[in-house]
């Protein structure tokens, strides 16, 4: 079993891989309520990865070598912003300080992504798309144990089209001409799933009991590898 | 009196100083559709000038020190990518290869990028506001010269809102704690300016007559140091 408060290596998840990936957000097993944070802490830390997403797309226009994949994630880079901007709205309806209370998160987000970033382009777009999928699924998941004046709003924000779908091409174009960026890939992606489940394991709602925490986490988790693996066969990758 | 064809120093225009921003359209000597290119090569590199701004804003925003520094610039960032994207919708309603269209215009302006990126974030700051503003203010007025049919909806999209106010406020504050700051920022302030002309230089329509192209597009210049120079003075500095 999966646990990601052992930090005990992932393995693949034996969820059907043909699932449809709006599945990811009907999760019968687990009360999300109980996992979701309060509004502030969840809004901070939604807006802060949607910042850290666009850093991450930033550096890759700003490297991409050709025109058109520069376009493609410029386009991937406004969608985060926008994203960034909504939360941020609804976050200072709730707090006078809404940068107090996004700035810490914001620092351990900022060195997730740096340790994220890869050591090389691909990898860099490697990482938006895969670890940007789990968050985004993440955070969908949680938006529902939101209360219900916030809950639709949220997620529609939260669930919005993130334009990340030409890193996809990007992706496979390059691992169709070089041969061995595929292998590099494939470890990689598995590679960044622990860091990744941290940061979405920090944003939910602790209890003072760590095993129930644990217990009632597990299926959410359980269900964000799932996703992951199905990203990763659609790169044509073993997750 | 001041030649960009000959490459002679800028000097310092005699233009009132308090004119107020938005007259810098109003050029009432100049007939602007003589100096206006074809749809296409106005837009491949109005739209191409909003990438690299885009890109200039990224870095800014992964270097910037504060998240409320990177929020600004983050909102600066999406509005030029807004306005690369209404005007590559443009272009695409204009030729069948918009990547075509651009790539040639985009590489000279990358090298144009590099050229002005500078020493220090404050001096890419610097760059971002004070070339954009001639840039932007250049694009603004060639927009009057273009066809009616596409006159209005391009024009509102290259004099919509470039979001760069908050760029005065971070120059203004770091010149504040630093005195030295400022000196080096007039210094850099009038370094860029060469540079910046020749983009828009590149842009204009050129006829046979080399000599009269600099007779018609004097004007234009002159209207462009004297903004600049105002937007200097704004930042407290001498042009």
């Amino acid at each position: 079993m999966f646990s990601l408060f052992r930090r005990r290596p992932v393995t693949r998840s034996d969820v059907p891989r043909l699932t449809p990936r709006r599945e990811v957000r009907e999760l019968p097993r687990v009360n999300l309520e109980e996992l979701t944070p309060g509004i502030v802490p969840y809004l901070a830390q939604a807006a802060c990865v949607q910042l850290v997403l666009f850093e991450s797309l930033s550096r890759a226009v700003v490297d991409a070598p050709t025109l058109a994949s520069k376009e493609s994630l410029a386009i991937a880079a406004s969608r985060a912003l926008d994203r960034y901007e909504r939360l941020t709205a609804e976050l200072r309806g709730e707090t006078d300080d809404a940068q107090a209370a996004m700035q810490s998160h914001f620092v351990r987000l900022e060195r997730y992504a740096a340790t994220v970033r890869g050591n090389s382009w691909y990898e860099l777009i490697a990482t938006i798309y895969l670890a940007g999928g789990i968050l985004d699924d993440f955070f969908a998941l949680l938006s529902s144990g939101l209360e219900p004046e916030h809950r639709t709003r949220i997620s529609d924000v939260v669930q919005s089209d993130a334009g990340r779908e030409a890193l996809v091409d990007i992706l496979m174009d390059a691992m169709n001409r070089d041969y061995t960026l595929s292998s590099q890939l494939a470890m990689w992606g598995r590679r960044i799933v622990g860091d990744t489940l941290l940061v979405a394991r920090a944003a939910i709602h602790h209890s003072d009991n760590e095993e129930s925490d644990e217990l009632r986490t597990e299926p959410v988790f359980t269900e964000l590898i799932a996703a992951h693996s199905r990203r990763m066969d659609g790169l044509g990758l073993t997750a």
